[in-house]
């Protein structure tokens, strides 16, 4: 019999650079799995499709096509109403791509799309740390700062499917200006890899203390690199991430009293650095809030693997619609 | 037959200085309304509650109380979970009211208690600008800043139904203290009638130029002066409302990425400035949104008679419960 129980969803991620796919069973197992496919390779996204299905194939074949009950793709842009992904930045397609519908052809199944960081939630939201939760905020502190708000046990997804791009509310009015956006003090333009990077450079210019930063040309200096100095102990990359918190904590104090929710999960490589960054950024959220939202809302690290977690999410789409 | 068509909800809107109530019927129109009681008049809650039955009273026995559906309540810091009426600074009864109660009891009818914003919000949902609408936020400018956000056809409570106190977050880092929060730089330090008055005060302190409002003392200004003094063409009091704009158009970007609402719907006394407020809000609203928002979220005003809404809104709860 073919019950929910035994049947798959392949979840698709992808990334400006690679693409990882799985097939997730209903307890949220992952059973195989891969990430050899190249994003930034195919200038067409035809070929992208067509290439992705022959390196699921022998996986559907041995699985049994009748088994899957879909496919859920996360991706930059993506919009869970057209099944499109507009106008992705860091993919090798621009314009609209109608990519959901370009799957479902090539693979005979239905297929789903979604924004990767609303992806990222809905994984969350069922084999994660919001597991039960019915409003929660998930921001993912990568290259770019990406957000998914689930409340009422819904997400929200807005009038055009676009809702929930945090990384982009302005936090400090005439601040940093966004290198891709152009908007002045956005979140992203702080708290990202890229933002975390370039408060370094501006430490470094605006002070004479003396840093492990010095030794590497300014060009040279990344997230990485910052954090490698902060977990010496060196002050310039430690206020580094003080900094970053600050900002971060007062946007999630915004965010608070917009959504009331009763979590923010963090995700991605920013949240490595661990207290270095959670400490002021959990200080300047609840200083910043409203008495009746102040200790209420827990800030946790995000439960799944980075790896695993935007394939789940992609899968949880599947037996979400 | 007792079906919906000939059934009736009593709105009652608790304000800081009186409470307003009428009965409302399914299409809307307030049949017997009546605004005699002066909330602040009352020490005792339950003093408060008497005298409304007995207001009340006559009509119910009028109508018929099979007819009556039951009561719907807005009041600030109104609490949809618990019907209880939380640390509401401007009300006479401090600490935790449990308001719902109180009336269900008293006049044997099933009661339901939200916040003024979120009641004002239900009210355009079902019988003003945001008829039709699944996502959409209602901003009341007045006193205070109170916001109510729907967004999937539900309105968001959050976790503990505090959601949608937009007017506490911060919009400008270090900005102006708010008087009775002690946030600083928060959107209703700005917008609100005090926030529109202390900006008047500091544009006179800080400029020599000759205006209207210097012909008041400085604590006589209230925002009412101010909007008289912009109608009659003065420049300083033209500016107090294009600076408004400029923060609140700010704001207004930020929930827009959050929720990607259909409309933004604006309500209360600040509006009365029309274009003086709106064309700056606009302006900066646009300005501040990511391209894939932008020229997309209607900006209008409330199209309910301000002394209706509320009741209006409060009834709403009744049919929607």
């Amino acid at each position: 019999m073919n019950t929910e129980s035994n049947q798959y969803a392949i979840g698709i991620d992808i990334g400006g650079t690679g693409t990882k796919y799985g097939f997730v069973n209903h307890r949220g197992e992952i059973t195989y799995s891969g990430s050899d496919i190249r994003t930034n390779e195919y200038n067409k996204v035809e070929d992208f499709v067509n290439d992705l299905y022959d390196k699921l194939k022998p996986t559907i074949d041995v699985v049994g096509i009748e088994k899957i009950k879909g496919i859920g793709v996360g991706a930059p842009n993506g919009n869970i109403y057209t099944g499109t992904i507009d106008y992705a930045p860091n993919l090798p397609w621009r314009e609209i791509v109608p990519l959901a519908r370009l799957v479902s052809e090539k693979f005979g199944l239905p297929c789903f799309l979604t924004n990767d960081a609303n992806a990222a939630a809905m994984g969350e939201m069922m084999y994660g740390a919001a597991r039960g939760m019915k409003n929660f905020i998930v921001i993912t502190l990568g290259t770019g700062v990406g957000s998914g708000v689930v409340a009422n046990g819904h997400m929200i997804y807005g009038e055009d499917g676009f809702a929930g791009e945090l990384g982009h509310t302005i936090i400090r009015h005439n601040g940093r200006e966004h290198w891709s956006t152009g908007l002045k003090g956005s979140l992203e333009a702080y708290a990202s890899a890229t933002g975390i990077t370039l408060t370094a450079k501006e430490l470094l210019e605006t002070s004479d203390e003396p840093s492990l930063l010095r030794d590497y040309k300014p060009e040279a200096i990344n997230s990485k690199i910052v954090y490698e100095c902060a977990m010496k102990g060196d002050n310039i990359a430690k206020e580094v991430y003080r900094f970053t918190g600050e900002v971060l904590g007062e946007a999630l104090a915004n965010f608070i009293m917009f959504s009331s929710p009763k979590a923010i999960i963090l995700f991605g490589g920013v949240i490595k650095a661990g207290d270095l960054i959670m400490k002021p950024t959990r200080e300047h959220m609840e200083k910043n809030l409203l008495p009746i939202f102040q200790n209420k809302v827990e800030l946790i690290f995000s439960e799944l693997k980075e790896a695993d977690a935007a394939i789940l999410g992609a899968s949880a789409l599947v037996w979400e619609m």
